[in-house]
């Protein structure tokens, strides 16, 4: 019987003591202090315990309140915060307020499908401002104002959205230009910061944005899924509207949201991210660094040169080479790196992958290197 | 500054060691795998490891595939499952795919309230059906029947909701005989069992409904945000309709749903909640004995008589009038239970609360019980 299969899974995590390089996990590490929180908050509902008003962000033991009410905005440098059960939903809950029937929704092409799908599920169609095509693969202001104008002969644009950066290049584009832009259109302006708010310092106002979004579990340190939203005092009256029988709940977030030990992790790393965010510079540095050392090995880096994120492309014809020759094929790549423990790249990738070494130690970033050098030496 | 306090905050959980009566935790505290679980994939986006086809419910290791497409779909006794961010998240789905312009959902007057914030978010108009009142407030056949058919009149129907059972009473409504007349207009039927699934057994087709819902937090021992969504075949094209350009990505769950920890102590807890639902009679007969003894103190248990569920609303009128008395007035009851470790009634309630026994052993039903003596003893 299936059932009693099930009952033994002890589900151990078999990538404990990896190097991780996966881009979804560099930055979703749980600090000490969040790990101990989950622990004492695992419990299903355990944050309603003391929650008097029947709203998560106003409960004021833990300091839920606070957090969405005084940090989050300072830190994403926005009027408004709240907290969502992640980026994709945050993203869904703006473009399904802003909809008109027959709109548009008007990204770049480097966005995550979870955009894309968000409009989609919101009935809306989508224009896709192109990228230069490879090594670069960057979204420009010039193809996302063009992109704008064709799209407004097509029809109603409710919303633009900038990906920054994107999840496969970690390419960084210029948000307050195309914000300009699409203000001189009257269309405002999502950016979608889930490799972005956690790791790098961001401001709303600076972007000239009207909404942020991040990502708890893949950039705050935070046990997923959880995400944050940020957005400027006007938006408020319409994508926190009100229920009209249930005046306190707030409809597009169906009442409450991260409603556990989701969002006690995300506060309790919320004191060290604020303080990484800092050391961003170093961050991207070190990134620099470890994609020079790459290249020396033949593995080009694509996307934004030099590069301004942790998460990289990379094209590897030498590693694809050897894939077509050796037994184990396309699968030798991760192989190979799962017997250095080193998790994060996809099984079967060879020519092309992304990997990111965000909070890794250069001692780590050597040793990554150095399996590279090894693997690459070993079947030359 | 602000920022600086925040920093200091340890979030102890201070109801540890407690007896929890809160309906809304009685269900959703961690077994010890789920625990061991928790803190094993608390980081971030864990789930993910072995992700190769882009879909959460694919993953085969941990084995989610097996949970989400064998254990889960027997479970519920439905054709198809899903995990998502909660009920309510299960709910708008659903709501959402079936939405027509202008079309009404009709739900009993016992729902969540956020089930009707789900239908006011798809655009829809609600009826309700109204219950009983005072004291047994209950959900008839007839009177489902009654706004079905005033509602046919007004428009289109779209889905008709069934709370089983509602998170107030705690009532059982014949969602059986409701389902066929829903059958006889040719209206979808959804079950709200956030206090049901993991709680006592449930059949979808025995209920002869289209969609069923569960709470991981409310009632399947699961560290939340997290819900299961039952349904039969036919349903699975619309609701789980798929992205025109991604095509493995399922529209209304965004792609992925539940993507951490959430789900992985949902699995690990599975054989033990599976287990519990067998017990379901122990738990029945219990809430009589604890409904009887209150009863005795002159506590009236309102709802259906004798009572099917843990979940309980009482009146007090004894301890109402000792609170318009007493210096502390209405948080009197509050404070005398929590000096005797006992959390979960909110602050402020004497006359009317609700309350839960569920997986309490009968000592500390007992100890409950003597709680409310005690106090009524204290102020007589």
């Amino acid at each position: 019987m299936a059932g009693n299969n099930f009952r033994k899974v002890q589900f151990p995590r078999e990538t404990k003591g990896f190097i991780n390089i996966d881009p979804l996990q560099t930055g979703g590490k749980l600090t000490e202090d969040a790990r101990k929180a989950l622990i004492e908050w695992g419990d299903g509902y355990s944050i309603c315990d003391f929650c008097t008003t029947g709203r998560l962000d106003e409960i004021k033991k833990p300091p839920v309140y606070d957090f969405v009410h005084e940090q989050l905005p300072k830190f994403l440098d926005c009027d408004i915060a709240r907290v969502t059960n992640g980026a994709r939903e945050a993203k869904f809950a703006v473009i399904h307020s802003l909809a008109r029937s027959g709109g548009w929704v008007v990204m770049d092409s480097n966005a995550h499908y979870s955009s894309y799908v968000a409009a989609e599920r919101a009935g809306l169609n989508v224009a896709l401002v192109p990228n230069t095509g490879y090594p670069d693969f960057k979204i420009t202001v010039e193809k996302f104002a063009e992109t704008l104008e064709e799209t407004r002969r097509k029809g109603d644009i409710v919303l633009a959205l900038i990906t920054y950066p994107d999840g496969n290049y970690g390419n960084i584009p210029d948000v307050r230009k195309i914000a300009e832009i699409c203000s001189d259109y009257d269309v405002p302006v999502l950016v979608n910061g889930a490799y972005a708010v956690g790791r790098m310092p961001v401001s709303l106002k600076d972007m000239k944005a009207d909404f942020i979004v991040g990502s708890g579990h893949k950039s705050m340190a935070a046990s997923g899924p959880i995400g944050v939203l940020g957005m400027r005092e006007e938006w408020g009256e319409i994508v926190l509207r009100k229920s009209k029988k249930y005046r306190n709940k707030e409809i597009e977030m169906l009442g409450c949201t991260a409603r556990g030990a989701t969002i006690v992790t995300l506060m309790a790393s919320f004191p060290h991210v604020r303080e990484r965010v800092k050391r961003w510079n170093d961050e991207v540095e070190k990134a620099r660094y470890f994609a020079g050392k790459m290249e020396e090995l033949g593995i080009k880096q694509l996307g934004d040169k030099p590069h301004n994120h942790d998460l990289m492309f990379f094209h590897a014809e030498n590693l694809y080479e050897i894939s077509k020759k050796v037994k184990k094929g396309r699968f030798f790549l991760y192989r190979e790196l799962k017997s250095r423990k080193i998790h994060g790249i996809k099984p079967g990738l060879t020519r092309y992958f992304k990997l990111s070494i965000y909070g890794l130690s250069y001692e780590e970033v050597d040793y990554v290197i150095n399996a590279f050098a090894e693997i690459l030496e070993k079947y030359s």
